[in-house]
Formats: structure tokens, C-alpha cells, sequence
């Protein structure tokens, strides 16, 4: 059996073996209701969801529609958290009316991260979210902590709509902190409507949180009379692979890179990342390299190359044997480099504006 | 071992072995410390604190202090309200903060009251509170759910400092509502020292409570690094007993006087109720009636009776075979019936003026 703990270490060895034990729908099948699809969508990135369809036809007739989703203020802002907000800004271009929680309850009481890290981590995120360019005039941005009361009522009410046994089924093992933080997703992710009525809700997520959808929908469904819910959709992305090839972890660093990492050491765990490449040059020019498993084509894929041509001349070349893993390394490393240096600088200015539009959490 | 659930039904059947197990302190003990006891700290109904001696104390040197104490909106107000309801405005004459809170949280979560139910029982114990002689414009009245959002951050964050195990231990069997209505309690009873900075607080509750005291004291002193909270006080009050004999419930009308009852009913209820007579009068006029198992001798005690010396007259004329059922009865009757008329006059009043000063429920 797959086993998704959103409070574990993110990793998924089969995604199809996922969407067939949760009723995760590919993506591909609603790829064409879509007339702009993100980069992602097309490329496989963003691979099932849960009725997106609605939120598709929204789009389409530029009816409202939300987005929400959440960062866990647990380490230093990297790609994997680049990621989200490529995809957060996208859907603000859409007209969607965005919603970014910094979960600050759920890092205090399962991860255990000091209240003072949360907000230094979580600050951060949301100023590389602005660097990316999301209007944070027009966003509503806030730390789970500092949300008003009846946010955090609601949280409070939805317990009465669950059971151990079914919390037990979704999540595993519990405590109460887990029960608590479970119940305070439930509240965010139905906050859009909570404070603006019935709209169809996207929360874009990495697999490991589907637990959290499953449930919301669950508690949607049941207070759906007093509340007029319409259940929340959801996508799901893959994770990017560690860059030394296992999993990418913000406790190793050689796994990551992060969005303030300096020049040389981007380059340098760049030229040391695992590739597709064949033992030897001779090999790889004849017969070619395997871009499925590189974690050099999944920076292009994921961050680096935003047009589909070229990353499709990128692919097509390696596969030939035409492209070898000392230029494109270098080729990868330069444009990430120049990439993330632009948006550091960017950063630092949003890094003071953003604090007036931001929820501050309870007490800073 | 005594069980105490305070979400159960409330029957202590000894007070002493409640003392002994859970280490509550004796009330007689701490009686000289005061200068002007409130009756029931005389009469033995309040037994037992933990505690105390930094709340008498703060009062006998002026110092500041609060008193937080709470009722669960379940059902109509009845004497049993009542006694709360008159430690509470003894307190406030006594300059203490008074903080009452409308557990709507716990009433909807885990005993499945309707939130609409939930806030007409509350306010209509507010009205009574006031009525009584509560000056609600320096009073912090307020429904949990409708509380702000750093109080409900305080609950949350008090979810990392409790176990499974602590929590079973304490309150036996768990619910995710009980877990999350248990934590609400330990944000309500540190409330005043959230908003206020430390102080000495005391909780008047009934035993069946405790189990709320013990999880908060813990919890408060886990958090003093933090917060800088001075463990709460509490005292114990006896309950009284039901007319019918057996345990006062609102589920059985003959047991208990609502506040609004009108006066041929609480005639017929007190001409009906259990006494400490004799099967005969002639038995009655010999060996004297025995008042310490009478429930109308407790409606004195608890209610009627504000005069100590008036009280213990009934007493004595009851032991001495002088005081017979019949006009006891009739006496208590019309002196109750006329000190509920008075209260429901006033309380009519009282019912509009109060809307302003209470945080009301969330969507109220």
C-alpha cells in the first residue's frame, strides 16, 4: 500500500500506483479543457488532480475561482519551494484570488521549529513569492497563527465533524498536535470561502499533502448545509529529484539548491550532480544519453528552460548523443545562476515591502 | 479510583476521597486568610481549592488578580448556574478581573449542541449573570469560538506541549473534539494573563472540572518560559442535589428549578421535594428532622439563605424536632419563588443592555 504522511519526508516511488489507491486523476485528460496550461501541465510535472475540472471551465469563462495553498516555514527557501510559487503566480495571471499560508502551527507543534524560525523562514518565502511576481497587494498572504477567530473557529468546529478511526485511516499514527494541525489545514484550505463565499478552490500540493485534501473534502461534504461549500480541487506535482540523486532533503545540502545559494556553489553542485549520462564519452555519443533519470534535464524541465521547443531540443540532443554532460552542466548552471541572481535582487526589495500585506503570526 | 469526566454527568459521591487522590487542598484550611469569606468558603459548599492562598492574598494586600470561570451552554439556566453565577459577582465586588467564558466550542463539538442553541442558552446566562449584580461594562464576557485569533493561537500551540498519553490519563477515554475542547480550556483559564500579563487567578468550578485545571496548570508551567504564567488557582464547589434526591440534571425537570420557572411550579416542585424528615410527625417532633440530607435545607444553604446565623436557626430548630416539613417547605418556597421574580425582573433589563459588552459566537 502507498502510505502518504504529510508531516513525513516527502517521497513517491510510483505515482501511478498513487492516483489508482486515492482516485487521483491524471492530468493529462484535462490537459485540453485548459487554452494557456502552466509549463508543468504540459510537461508531466503536474501529473493528477482532484476536480480540476471545474476549476478549468472558471478559468475559461473568467468566472471567480480560487488558489490556495501553503508553505511549511521549515528550512531555507530552495527550488522544491520555487516550484509552488511558479505555479502560485501563474494562477494569479489567471485572476485567481490567491491565498498563501504560512503554516506555522503545523512547523510549531509536529516539526518542533522555534516560533522565531517560523517567522524568519516563512518571511522569506513570501518575499521570493513577490520576487517571482505576485502581486501581493491583490494576494492574501498569512502566517496560520496570526489568522483572526473565526478562521480559527471554524478549525475548531470541523472536529466535531471527524473520528479518530477516520483520522487514524487518513493520517496513520496521531498525536494531538497532528490532530490539531490536521484540523487547521481543514480551515485553510476552505478559508477562501470561509471569507468570500462558494467558489471553486484549486490547492496546488506535492502528493505527500493529499491526506489533507482527502479530509478537507471530507468536512466540506458534511458542513456543506450550513456552510454552502463547493468541494475543494486539487493538483498534484512530482518532486524534484535530489541533485545527488536520492532524495532532495534540506538537511543535505549536496541534495539541494538553495534560491540564495552563491554562484559557485550553485556550479559546483551543478558539475557534481547525477546525470543520465554513460560511463564513458565514447558510449554517450553512440548511444546517447538517458534524460528520464538526469537531474540536470529536471532543473531545465522544472526551473531553468521555460520554453517547450528548446527543452525539447535539449532532450532530443541528449538522447542522440549530441549533447554531453560537461557543456550542458555548464550551460544548466550559468542560466540558473543568472536565474536565481536576478531574483535575489528582486527579493531584496520586496523583502520590506512585502510586510505591510502580510498576516504576521500571533504575538510578532 | 474516582473517575472524573467533565464531560459526563457531574456526581461526586465523596469529596474527601476527590481531595485525597487528586491532591486538592482542604478549604477549611485557608478559611482564616480571608476577611470576608463568601458564604458558600463558610457553609463547607466550596471544599476544596488548589492554590488559593496566592489569590487570598492578593486580595488582602489589594493587589491585582483575576477570576475566569466558564459555563457550557447546554441547556436552561437553573440554580445550579445560579451558585456560579454568585461566586462570580462576589469576586467582581472583591476588584477581581472577572473573565466569563460560553464554552460554544465545547458544547457544539462534544456534547452536539446546535450553535443556534449554543448562543441563546449563553446569553441568556450572561442576562442572568448581570441581573445578579455582574457589572458586565468592567467584565470580558465571551463565546470561545467568537474569541480573537491569538487566543485560539495559544490553544494550538498548546497541542505540542501534551501527549496521547497525558491526555488519556487525564481525561480517560478521547475524542479529536475532546482534544481540541480540552485545549480551548487551557487558552480560556490563562486568558487573563494572556491579555494582562501574569497574575494570580483563581477558577471557581464544580469537581467535575478538575480534570481542565490539571491539563492547564501543567501546560501553563511548560509555557512559563514563554508566557511568564503564574499557575491558576482554583476552588470546588459541592453540587447540589436534585429535588427528586438523585443527581440535579436538566434532563429530568423534577430535579432542578429553572430561573424562569414560574411560581406554582417551583411551589410544587420544593412541596415534592426529598427531605430529611421522619415518616411521621410525631417521630419528627421526638427524634428531630435531619437537615443534612435534606435537599430543601439546601435550597436555604445554596440560595435562600444569605444570613449565616438565620441559617443555622433553621438548622437547629430542624434537629430539635421543632421545625416540621410542611411549613418549612412552604417557606422556602415563597422566599425562593419571590428572589426568582425579583431576578427575572431585572434580568429583563438586562437582556438587551448586555449585547454590547459580549464577544459574541463566530457568524453570530
Amino acid at each position: 500500500m502507498v502510505k502518504l504522511d504529510p508531516w513525513g519526508s516527502a517521497q513517491v516511488k510510483s505515482y501511478k500506483k498513487l492516483m489508482k489507491e486515492f482516485g487521483i486523476q491524471p492530468f493529462s485528460e484535462i490537459l485540453n479543457k485548459l487554452d494557456d496550461p502552466h509549463p508543468y501541465m504540459k510537461r508531466g510535472i503536474i501529473y493528477g488532480h482532484r476536480d480540476f475540472g471545474r476549476v478549468a471551465e472558471a478559468m475559461k469563462k473568467h468566472e471567480k475561482f480560487a488558489m490556495m495553498t501553503g508553505f511549511m516555514p521549515s528550512g531555507k527557501a530552495h527550488l522544491g519551494h520555487r516550484m509552488l510559487m511558479d505555479q502560485i503566480v501563474w494562477y494569479q495571471k489567471k485572476r485567481a484570488l490567491v491565498y498563501v499560508c504560512i503554516a506555522d502551527v503545523e512547523a510549531y507543534t509536529v516539526r518542533r521549529i522555534s516560533r522565531k524560525d517560523c517567522l524568519k523562514f516563512g518571511m522569506d518565502y513570501l518575499a521570493y513569492l513577490a520576487a517571482m511576481g505576485l502581486d501581493a497587494t491583490k494576494a492574501v498572504l498569512y502566517f496560520q497563527s496570526g489568522k483572526d477567530g473565526k478562521y480559527h473557529a471554524f478549525s475548531k468546529l470541523a472536529a466535531r465533524k471527524v473520528t479518530f478511526n477516520e483520522l487514524e485511516a487518513i493520517y496513520g499514527s496521531l498525536t494531538p498536535g497532528k490532530i490539531v494541525s490536521a484540523l487547521t489545514q481543514v480551515a485553510d484550505i476552505l478559508l477562501p470561502q470561509l471569507e468570500h463565499g462558494a467558489m471553486p478552490t484549486v490547492v496546488p500540493v506535492g502528493s505527500d499533502q493529499d491526506p489533507h485534501m482527502r479530509l478537507t473534502r471530507d468536512i466540506a461534504a458534511r458542513t456543506k448545509a450550513e456552510y454552502g461549500f463547493i468541494l475543494p480541487s486539487s493538483t498534484y506535482h512530482k518532486f524534484q529529484t535530489g541533485l545527488d540523486g536520492g532524495k532532495m532533503s534540506s538537511s543535505k545540502p549536496s541534495s539541494f539548491i538553495a534560491l540564495d545559494e552563491d554562484e559557485k556553489s550553485i556550479k559546483k553542485k551543478v558539475m557534481n550532480a547525477v546525470t543520465g549520462g554513460r560511463i564513458t564519452l565514447e558510449e554517450q555519443k553512440k548511444l546517447g544519453g538517458n534524460p528520464d533519470v538526469c537531474t540536470v534535464f529536471e532543473l531545465f524541465a522544472y526551473h531553468v528552460e521555460k520554453n517547450d521547443k528548446e527543452l525539447n531540443r535539449i532532450y532530443d540532443e541528449c538522447k542522440a548523443g549530441k549533447r554531453l554532460c560537461g557543456p550542458c552542466k555548464k550551460e544548466c548552471a550559468e542560466k540558473l545562476a543568472a536565474m536565481l541572481k536576478d531574483l535575489n535582487e528582486k527579493k531584496e526589495v520586496e523583502k520590506e515591502r512585502i510586510k505591510e500585506f502580510v498576516v504576521l503570526p500571533d504575538g510578532a
